[in-house]
């Protein structure tokens, strides 16, 4: 049994969230956080997507104990609201009634993890500090001060590096043997806009729904926060034909909005301000193997796994990692030095597996969602998941309303996609899906062989 | 225009030769090299495979008007000797008569290299310089001597990294944005061995041939030295039944080396010494994209394609960096900001493909080369490039008797893997190869497809 002492370097939301979970097995826990307490010196914005959190957020949170403070700041979105380039509506349920996947915005619900973790006697958070290295042999991490420049060195028997994509405890284990690494970025960028309240804090468009407006290679989304407003996301290549690039004066953003967000730009009167304000971002795909330096340290949350936004499932993941390695201590004891090794190479495929369906699932939102083969085949996975309830579960249920590893997740929706497009090729399945004589026997058919 | 001066950060293989491509020019050139200078302290072995310089190493030092002395230093290998575990000896030609692949030890490439690069006398060469970060933008680096520990910035119109695998000037480009990086290990590792030269220099197997044993899932082999000895390497898994986890002790590796290797066991009397001492290393593949910051700062060689050394093709690829660079510097003249970012451009690709070519030779080497039917398609890969010498080119000739692009031979190897599979099905084809009937008919028919 080791000293109940961790050092967790990142207080964002993994980082708080496990230093809720070890706080809670009695464990002194350290947390270094690189920026100020966004408690008094406010969260910045201008960068952040809003996170959709599903059914591996909150299992983690509950598992915390912590989900009723987080209900609070959540709204319930239960589907996609689609706006074609003439502005009609079109909704598409993410899964079956009652099923939902809510909007926080990532500085609410950080403020609120921050202040559930500080509630913890054991947990003491270090801001501004900045880790520079470790030797993660000897469990050492030095950190500096932001603001006076000193340099601090801190010492446990237990060492997590929730810093994010960027992580810098994960630097200090890239330059040892055996360490694989990628960093992967796409040829997009992403800017953040604002839709403010409606009048005493209403909603504009509708509150309970993922706004989508696909266009093929670009997309707008936007995402409902509490006070009334909705945080929305221009994804759009770099360079090309539309893209960042092209759009540098506000005659050109404003053309470019004009010709294909028509029906959001009445919603956006600081459009063009925050447009040429606020800084377009890269996407990334980090992925990385051994998460662990023997039983002593290991990186959880976006410094392991970090992916691109568009299966909503960063922070769920995150999260997740959360829920099974306090599981796994559950079961096994607090044997860190197994504990440790056997998350750390459990947990990679399922890693792997979000990253590619987080990449695959750009093409859905940008451009798929608004192809009628594509829309067909979610009404056919909508139908057999309805009449075969036990039997087909349909892959964005599995990762967003379930707990099934996401490898298996990714396994399925690569066997469900032959189903589908057989019962798609169908004759006259488009006009009479509900009865359509040959449907249940595909289905079984394809059943007995997967 | 820019000023003639350039700094080149690291004088191993690619940075000595790169070195003489400019120097002809009439550039100044500043080598900084983190190691001392070999000619007075000696090159440290004892992790180094011997090198294979085919065709694409030969052009590059025939451009930089050096070949001569090179020459010198190198022994053709006409072909793979296999060894089976009876010690039973067959041949098999890389390619066609005269064509051949070279045997250098890289301490001995890298010294005369470096004898060479510093006879012009506007090439100087900075020896204990460890580079310790850049700024790329304003082309600063910043070295630390190795014996004082000294700070040094050096400055200049062009930085070139030759640094390698592990480039330190890689590390400052790493964190700029939209910067993709992977650096992946493969489960084994190699060990240095030596068969020492025999009486007076004479050789103890045969000299023009890479000799290797093959064993399914690892492998020893060893290439000859202009002093009678051969470099031998064994590649096995870090762990597992067979691998370097279970060689501990004297009589383990012994045990292991006489039901393996028995006919190379009387010829290393210092293998237990070897093997116990020289260090286990690891293998990895480096890729990443861009090479160049601007017009400015550009990657060369491992520092921007590291790969496993299965197709002997590390060096050879290095080298054919600084000969299309050299080329493409002939053609649009010294504009380095358009040459430069269209080389990092254009040869990602082919440094990817070598990169996957590899890894695919390892399997070739350990495992196939000792298979019939492998055998079998050999036999008939060079057949065919015998009959039809300006249709058919064997894809391991591309590779190594070739200036065809890297990525053309990796697409080539496939389609010509379909082609072979289909005549080494053929009835009766293992006994009558030179005289089937079906051979010409199933060439042709292939041809027309592909």
């Amino acid at each position: 049994m080791k000293n109940k002492h961790a050092l967790i370097v990142g207080g964002g939301l993994v980082g708080s969230l496990w230093a809720v979970f070890l706080a809670k097995r009695g464990y002194k826990v350290d947390v270094f956080e690189r920026r100020g307490d966004m408690r008094t010196a406010g969260y910045s914005g201008g960068r952040s997507i809003n996170l959709a959190m599903s059914h591996r957020g909150w299992r983690a949170v509950e598992k915390a104990g912590i989900q009723e403070e987080l209900r609070q700041v959540a709204i319930p979105m239960q589907g996609r609201m689609m706006h074609s380039p003439a502005g009609e509506l079109t909704f598409q349920p993410y899964g079956k009634e009652g099923e939902a996947i809510y909007s926080v915005s990532r500085g609410g619900l950080n403020l609120e993890l921050l202040r559930i973790a500080d509630q913890h006697e054991q947990v003491r958070f270090h801001f501004h500090q900045k880790c520079v290295d470790a030797d993660v042999e000897s469990g050492k991490v030095r950190f500096e001060h932001a603001l006076s420049g000193e340099i601090t060195e801190a010492e446990a028997p237990l060492i997590f590096g929730t810093d994010g994509a960027f992580s810098a405890l994960r630097g200090s284990i890239q330059h040892r043997p055996r360490f694989n690494y990628s960093q992967s970025y796409l040829d997009y960028g992403y800017k953040e806009l604002t839709i403010p309240p409606g009048p005493g804090g209403s909603f504009l468009m509708e509150k309970h729904a993922l706004h989508i407006w696909p266009r093929g290679n670009f997309m707008l989304i936007a995402l409902p926060n509490i006070d009334g407003s909705f945080t929305c996301t221009l994804f759009m290549p770099f360079e090309g034909e539309y893209s960042f690039e092209k759009l540098q004066t506000e005659a050109q953003v404003s053309a470019f909005f004009q010709q294909f967000f028509a029906d959001a730009v009445p919603l956006m009167p600081d459009l063009l301000h925050d447009f040429l304000q606020n800084p377009t971002s890269a996407l990334a795909t980090v992925r990385c193997s051994p998460w662990n330096v023997g039983g002593r340290v290991l990186l959880l949350g976006d410094a392991a796994h970090a992916i691109v936004p568009f299966f909503g499932q960063g922070m769920n993941a995150g999260f997740e990692d959360c829920t099974i390695l306090d599981g796994m201590l559950d079961v096994m004891g607090e044997n860190w030095d197994e504990v440790i090794p056997l998350f750390a190479q459990q947990r990679v495929p399922d890693a792997n597996a979000i990253a590619d369906l987080a990449l695959q699932n750009f093409i859905e939102m940008r451009d798929l969602v608004a192809d009628p083969e594509f829309l067909l085949q979610k009404r056919i996975a909508a139908l057999l998941a309805e009449r075969y309830p036990q039997d087909f579960m349909p892959m964005y249920s599995m990762v967003s309303f379930s707990h099934v590893p996401y490898r298996e997740a990714l396994r399925a929706g690569k066997e469900q996609a032959v189903l589908l497009g057989r019962i798609a090729a169908l004759e006259g399945i488009e006009s009479q899906l509900e009865q359509h004589p040959e449907v249940d026997r595909l289905f079984w058919e394809w059943k007995r062989q997967v």
